[in-house]
């Protein structure tokens, strides 16, 4: 294997109550890491169970997936909390993922914002740092999941955290770095093709072609894979195989061996 | 200091959002534990960490006051769940709890069921051992709080767990050991003097007066004293002064220290 | 057409946020009354808003399916509410239910308990006339749908509203008249030959087979399909054909034809 | 009496579950409508009931105060919805409120967003139609009540609702006419003579001292008084004996007597 290995993860967990949302089981067989929903804008008691097992069972690096409380929005609306609020519920959700994680005998990994509160971090250097903050504060092993070069992960840095710096391989960027947002027509890249090929440009080349026009530089040390995307499972063994062939190393997220 | 220790036990933290509820300062200056609540019956992150925070100063020992999920109902209506599922909202409550005290330099010593789950789990030995199952895997040292004499605490024993049985200075009992419950007219004693002297009652010569007619044996290792009771920090400093002038030394829970 | 018109009745609407449940659409092809969620098993402002409109489209009689308030348990887990509170939980999901049919020019034709809530109204007479007296309360013209022979029937009876008896093609019934418990293996009647043939012996004899042996005699005014059945909308299309078949009209609960 | 008249409004009904907030027995005896929270920000069923009741033996005239779906930030956190949300949300708590308003025997008369929606609908002309649509859909006879000479008003208007045009005694204003932010430090006058006195200038000469230097004019029909403001209860009634020596007659809210 050539150049830097990646990590593939996925949102997983998303499921609440009596409602089913992803294929989990699909997408685990291919990627690295998994992000688990915490209850606050998907997930709950049972779920988060459910899931960490699974997780388990496919031997992926386990992340907590923090989120505004918002379920009916799915954590998707923007709501103007403090960066006090921000450290207390990035808390209360490590802390709640990590129990089950430590009771099916493994440790937190990482740690991922979802939705508005990862679009808010990647943007508000207040609240990314109390995000940062209460990951350190709860174990200073775990690794930060944020947007490629966003405020989000410069907090990281800061508060000595190893960072992971996340690309999309079906999300359209903007000139500055920024993903298109989700009210764009062109936001999400459907063609399966050309997210496989934009995935490979980012692991490969470090670049990415944005939404007006040229390439932009882009660090990623893991590229997302949506659970929610149809035939994401499929997708999943797809990106995975392309990155095998361009003789890309696939690799969980590991703290110890991140620069920061 | 003569016979057994006990420990004074007040379940704090159950403000919500903007909505205050009961003393803590006033009764945490006088107890030695404290039962912080979990964001399911009360509580929200915000409101746990000012709780941590304020129950670290204090120097109490601090606990997860798990509950089912009712915020409307403050945890006091019953639920017909499952063992799994008291098996998940213990572990997600007290996972949650932890890690405000974990940022807080400290480590979580108990658990104790709140309102309904309490009582339900004190007749019930599936849900009780579920909640000891979840305990036992989040953390082997932690001390379980329940009903002296009751399914709950047995749970804790046959879990391997310490288990401090609780009593009550303030609660009437019947003639089988269980709460006089709250729809009685007399469930509550509401005259200071008659509940400091349960208290001692219990503490001293480890039996208590029932409802109808009579005492019955009592084994308590910590007494709880309501927060929400109208006075409770004064309160709470009567009966520690009663305790002490009748020679009953009084300290935290100590899981390393109860027989189980 | 000869012998009693019957109504079919399906619970819809029972989305939530970014989640999706049932087979709307396909079911109110086939059925003439529907049961909309109201947010507090299921059921968010803006899927109610979107059932509504769909249900006026199929000109199908609009209910409001009230429930306890548990979305993560769907509405199924038994709480212990009391009668005042069972009253106001009624009160608020059928008014704001209404005002979505208001502003789509319709009228609020009935009113279901759902899931535990229904079970409970069915066995405990202070419940049912909560529920019934909030009811009408709120609209005296209101139908109020119930099980077939239940304490929840009864007390509709007792308020002076008009009253459906229900029945239910695919679920075991008990000789008592109650259903089996959806713990029970044979609880559901997957079998859509089976289902069909028991709606035909409902509605045609007023007379069901029982689990243990034998056939007891119920009345019923409307039949349920369940929504979340696999193939819901065929299994509705197959049902209302051989009711259609057997002579048997098919048409909404109306109040004002009800006997009560 | 002199002059035009006016109304004097209070948020009552903000308790929640266990929790109680604000004096409305004491407010209500002086006020002459009662907005009354939905359960989105504050409220329950059973606590709308009990409010709605007390607000009907005061014979005050009452709305729904609408909020954003936020208990834990008491609906004072802003939250990007789209209209077609506020639309929804809108009509789900102005149906559930009305609905107790209903079974008490009286008829809802108006209608008032709260908190960050209030805040939000007065800068946005989108959202302010939706909820004024919303009103006009579910009874075109409700009166709108929002922020004086904004885009909530103005909505009202364009949707041929009947509006009053609400001040604040004890809020400071901006140049604009709108609200000095919570966050600053005076935002709130809390001297009870300097809030008299702004509640005098607004209903005799129709204008108020803002927060920078001078004076702007202000229409209004109804002022504010803060039921969880200390000693809400004798505010209210200084407030309402200081506009009665000043000649001004304190009426209900009249949507058929507003010009619009």
């Amino acid at each position: 294997m050539k150049g830097t290995p990646i990590d593939l993860n996925s949102d997983i967990g998303e499921s609440f109550g009596a409602w089913r949302m992803g294929d989990d089981e699909g997408v685990l067989a291919h990627v690295t890491s998994a992000n688990i929903a915490c209850g606050f804008h998907a997930g709950d008691p049972d779920t988060m169970r459910r899931t960490v097992e699974l997780a388990v069972r496919h031997d992926v690096a386990i992340g907590a997936h923090v989120s505004l409380p918002d379920l009916q929005g799915f954590g998707r609306r923007e709501m103007k909390i403090t960066a006090n609020e921000a450290y207390a519920l990035t808390l209360y959700q490590t802390g709640a993922l990590a129990a089950f994680v430590r009771a099916a005998g493994r440790r937190l990994r990482h740690v991922k914002p979802h939705g508005a509160l990862y679009n808010m971090a990647a943007r508000d250097a207040a609240l990314a740092d109390a995000i940062a903050a209460a990951m350190r504060d709860f174990d200073a092993a775990l690794v930060l999941v944020g947007l490629a070069g966003s405020e989000l992960t410069r907090a990281g840095e800061r508060a000595g955290l190893a960072v992971a710096h996340e690309a999309f391989a079906d999300r359209r960027y903007e000139a500055d770095g920024s993903l298109t947002p989700r009210r764009e027509a062109d936001a999400v890249i459907e063609d399966v093709d050309a997210a496989v090929a934009q995935a490979l440009a980012i692991a490969t080349r470090g670049e990415v072609t944005v939404r007006e026009e040229g390439t932009i530089r882009l660090r990623a040390d893991t590229i997302c894979v949506h659970g929610d995307r149809p035939g994401a499972g499929a997708f999943a063994a797809r990106l995975r195989a392309a990155l095998a062939a361009a003789g890309i190393s696939v690799t969980a997220v590991d703290g110890t061996k991140i620069s920061t």
